[in-house]
């Protein structure tokens, strides 16, 4: 008797990004993007950025809706904890490119997820930030990411998706790689 | 005549902050934070990360509300653009955690802003994370930070604020240096 094979489906289209990729080998200058975000100042250490408009495919590109992230310090800096920390915006960002990469990875891979989920926890000594030892550094002293993953797959199988997602993700490479910042005052 | 000069205030608890780096220099375990953060992909390249507990001052402490990140990739990627993308919320950090700073150490140099913006540009080519050609990176080729700065202040003041900001930055230092992440799974 013939069974029927459900597709895998993980709402990633696959088709469109190995198109794209043929597509932007061939003209490069396409695959040149830059993306943007306007910052405000709110009051004490609350401000508030907003992301919309970026430039790729040749052009100038937006997304459907702006998006909008208030940053604060929390209470026990003394302040009125109006949003999340800078570095836990670090996290999310770290932690939506590796959960987006494994989709697609699976999706590619036709191995079914059910539910994916991600830990991360980053130590930080904030003797550093305070300015109170030089010898500490401002940032993370590390991430851990730890994910628990349902799929339609052997350990093995799930270890790849998520050790390939790692492989192309854009923030691991920010974090784990020197990025230049240039900051100017006009 | 005598002038009675308004007290700065950018909203920063400044005495605050200095008794905090006197009292954890003698006690530097307090310094010890941890952050975190919980993700859990929704569909796509869509997901969902939270941060509402950390660790810091000894003890397990939380933000008075849960702070909630939805990310995703733009329609020019063949997704739905149910959030910002990843990276630009890594921008969005970079941006919260500098402007925090300069509102801080103005507070300090006792110079009143009135008003701080940023713009972030950050240029990404994306056959890095399309994996079509290995010679390029997956993250940004660069971060380019522009304030415009209205305070009561000269321009060479201000100058030294945004660059004092930078020298005690968390983000700042996670982005320009490198950082270990670990991924496993469980």
């Amino acid at each position: 008797m013939a069974t029927t094979k459900t597709p895998v489906d993980n709402g990633v289209n696959v088709q469109a990004l190995l198109g794209a990729r043929e597509a932007l080998k061939k003209t490069p200058e396409g695959a040149q993007f830059q993306w943007r975000a306007t910052c405000s100042w709110v009051y004490g250490t609350h401000s508030r950025t907003t992301t919309k408009k970026y430039f790729g495919l040749g052009q100038e590109q937006q997304h459907k809706t702006e998006f909008s992230f208030d940053t604060d310090h929390p209470e026990v800096f003394a302040s009125e904890d109006k949003g999340a920390t800078p570095v836990e915006l670090v996290l999310a960002g770290l932690a939506g490119c590796l959960t987006a990469g494994v989709a697609s990875v699976a999706q590619m891979r036709e191995i079914q997820l059910r539910s994916v989920t991600a830990t991360l926890e980053a130590g930080m000594d904030i003797l550093g930030i305070l300015g109170a030892d030089s010898d500490v550094r401002n940032g993370f002293d590390g991430i851990k990411v730890t994910y628990r993953i349902d799929a339609d797959a052997t350990p093995a199988e799930i270890q790849a998706l998520v050790a390939q997602s790692q492989k192309r993700s854009a923030v691991y490479d920010i974090i784990t790689n020197p990025t230049n910042v240039t900051v100017e005052v006009v």
